[in-house]
C-alpha cells in the first residue's frame, strides 16, 4: 500500500492507494459510529454495501447518477437524513462514487453542524486522479456549476483501482482526460508515457503521478490564490461547454479534453490530438461559440477584466494568460471551425 | 481606535473598536467593488444606507428581523442576488445587523463560490460582544438551530458603540447576558465590575473585555475541540429553551441567562440572580422540562454518552461536566421549580 500525505495550511490528510482497500474500508477508516454512506445509482450496489457492512451504524443515501444530484435539494435531503438519524459531530460521511458523489457528500459533511469528518472512496478514474484530492466540495445552483460549496478537505481518501473494472469505457476515458491535462502542464515524462504505452499497462503509475502533481499544487495553494489555477487548464472553455450542454450530454472529462485543445500551442496540439483519439476522447465541439462566451462570463475565475486561463506553450510547461472577451471569442471560433 | 487581532490556525483578522466607524466604513473596509450589504428590517435603515454609500457597487438585501431569516430559503435568496449581479471571488459581503444577520450573511459569503470575503458590522450588543467574533456562521434547518453552516472567519469586524443607541432595552439586556456569561467563567474582575457599577458607565470596558475573553478562547480552539466549550456556558439548556419556544418568544440572550442559572453552584447563583435582575433579564423559565430534554437530544455538543456542558463552581472558574439524560432532567426540574 502506498500513502500520500497531503498537507495544507489548515489540515493534513492521507490518500491510501491499495487495490481492494474499499472492500476492507473498516480497516482504514474509523467506521465504529454513525456513518452516512453516499453513493449514486450508477455505482455498482455492492460497492456501497461492502462499506456499509463495515459501519457500526450505517445509513445509506443513494442519489441519482449525474450532475442533477449536485443540487441544493439533494444536499438538503442528506442533511435531513443525518438529522433524522441523530448524527452528531462525532459521526461522519463517506462518499462511494464519482466526483458528483464526492462533491455533494463533501458539502453535506462540510456544512452539517459546521463540519463533520468526510471520507472519500472514489469509484471513477476521474475522481481517483482529480476530484478526490484538493478539498473542493460544491453543488450547482441556478444552473451554474459548483457555485455553492466549501473548501473542505477529506479526513482520508481510499484509492482502490479494483473499483475501476466496472467503469464504462467512456467514463474511463473521461478520467484519463484529467490525467492527460495534468501531465501536459506539469509532467512531460508522464505525457510521453501515456503517448507511448497502452493505458492498461501503466494505469497505477498514471494515477499515482497524477495524484502527486495535484498534491504538490494543492499543498502550495489550497484556496486557488495562484498556482492552483494550473489545475483549471482546459476548464475555462471546458466548463463553458459543460454549461452550454445544459449540465448533460458530454461528460466533464470530455469537456476538459475539448477545452484543452484551443489553449495549447500548435506543436502541443499536434501531440495532444492523437493521445485524445487513442483515449477515445472527443476532439471536435459542436457548441455555439456565442453560447460558450455567455457561460464563461459566469466562470468563478472571471473578474472585471476578463478571464485568467492557462496556456500550454510546450508539453510540461504552462503560463497564465488574461483573455478579454474578444480573445476568448476568437479562440472559441477557431475551435468551432476545426 | 482600538484594534484586536484574532489569530487562528488558518486565518487572522482585525476587530476595530471605534465609535462612529460604521458611518465611515469605506475608510476601514475595501468597498471599491461589488458589495452585498445584508441588513434586517429591525435595524435602522440609515445604518445600511451609510455603508451602501461607501460602496462602489453596492447591492442591498434587507431580510426580515428574527431567527426566521436564518433559513435555507433566505440564504438561497442571497446567493441568487449575488449571481444576478455577477459577483465574483473579488467581491464581498458586509453584514449590518445583529447575530441573525451576521450568521446568515456569513454563511452566504462562506458558501458562494466556496467563499468570498465577509465583513461584519454588528449593530446589537449581543453581536458586538459575542457573535461577531469566532467565525461561526449558520442557518437553521428542519426546526433545529444553527444545524447548517461553516466555520468561516470574517475578514474584518467594525465595532461601533454609537449603533447601540437605537437598541431597544430588551435587546440591550440580551446582549449583556453574553458578557455576564463570559465574565462568570473567565473574568471574576469583570463580573464584579458589572455587579458594582451602572452598565452605561462601563459599557466600552464590558465590550472590550468580553471580546478579549472570546478572542483568547477562539485563538486556542477555533473549531470547538475543547476550550471553546466554555463559550457554550448557559447554552446547552439555553438553546433547548430557545427551541422549545419555537425559535421565537424569548431572545437568545434571555435564553442564555436562563440557561446559566441551573449550571452554577449555589454561591455563584446567589450573586448571578441580582445581576440578571439589574440587567432586566428573566430569571424564571416556563418551558416544560420534558420538551427541553427532547430539544437537548439534538444539541450539537451531544454525543452517544450524553451532553458535555460547562459548570461554574465559583465566579471566574469553570469545569466541563458530562451529563446523562437523567441528570439533565434533574437540572431542568429543579430549574422549573424555581
Amino acid at each position: 500500500m502506498q500513502t500520500l500525505t497531503v498537507k495544507t495550511g489548515s489540515s493534513a490528510y492521507d490518500i491510501l492507494l491499495c487495490p481492494g482497500c474499499a472492500s476492507r474500508a473498516g480497516d482504514y477508516l474509523p467506521l465504529d459510529r454513525k456513518v452516512l454512506v453516499v453513493t449514486d445509482d450508477g455505482v455498482p450496489e455492492e460497492y456501497a454495501a461492502r462499506v456499509l457492512s463495515c459501519c457500526r451504524d450505517g445509513v445509506l443515501a443513494r442519489v441519482g447518477q449525474g450532475e442533477g444530484s449536485k443540487s441544493i435539494e439533494t444536499w438538503q435531503s442528506l442533511l435531513s437524513l443525518m438529522l433524522e438519524h441523530g448524527f452528531t459531530r462525532s459521526d461522519c460521511v463517506v462518499a462511494v462514487g464519482g466526483g458528483v458523489c464526492g462533491d455533494l457528500a463533501g458539502f453535506a459533511a462540510a456544512s452539517y453542524m459546521r463540519g463533520i469528518p468526510f471520507y472519500n472512496i472514489p469509484t471513477t478514474l476521474l475522481s481517483q486522479v482529480d476530484s478526490s484530492i484538493g478539498g473542493k466540495t460544491a453543488v450547482n445552483f441556478a444552473g451554474v456549476k459548483n457555485i455553492v460549496g466549501a473548501f473542505y478537505p477529506p479526513a482520508r481518501v481510499l484509492i482502490d483501482t479494483d473499483l475501476l473494472r466496472s467503469l464504462p469505457p467512456r467514463q474511463f476515458a473521461a478520467g484519463l482526460a484529467e490525467a492527460i491535462k495534468m501531465s501536459l502542464t506539469s509532467d512531460a515524462e508522464l505525457f510521453a508515457l501515456i503517448e507511448q504505452n497502452p493505458i492498461d499497462e501503466i494505469l497505477p503509475t498514471v494515477i499515482e503521478r497524477s495524484l502527486r502533481i495535484k498534491k504538490a499544487v494543492v499543498e502550495q495553494d489550497e484556496k486557488e490564490a495562484g498556482l492552483r489555477k494550473i489545475l483549471n487548464f482546459g476548464h475555462t472553455i471546458g466548463h463553458a461547454i459543460e454549461s452550454a450542454e445544459g449540465l448533460g450530454g458530454l461528460l466533464h472529462g470530455e469537456c476538459v479534453a475539448l477545452g484543452m485543445l484551443p489553449m495549447c500551442a500548435d506543436g502541443v496540439r499536434e501531440r495532444l490530438l492523437p493521445v485524445l483519439e487513442k483515449a477515445g476522447l472527443p476532439t471536435a465541439c459542436q457548441a455555439d461559440p456565442a453560447v460558450l462566451l455567455t457561460a464563461m462570463a459566469h466562470d468563478k475565475k472571471a473578474d472585471a477584466h476578463g478571464v485568467r486561463a492557462v496556456w500550454v506553450p510546450e508539453v510540461g510547461k504552462w503560463e497564465l494568460v488574461s483573455l478579454t472577451p474578444a480573445q476568448l471569442a476568437e479562440k472559441c471560433r477557431r475551435f468551432a471551425a476545426r
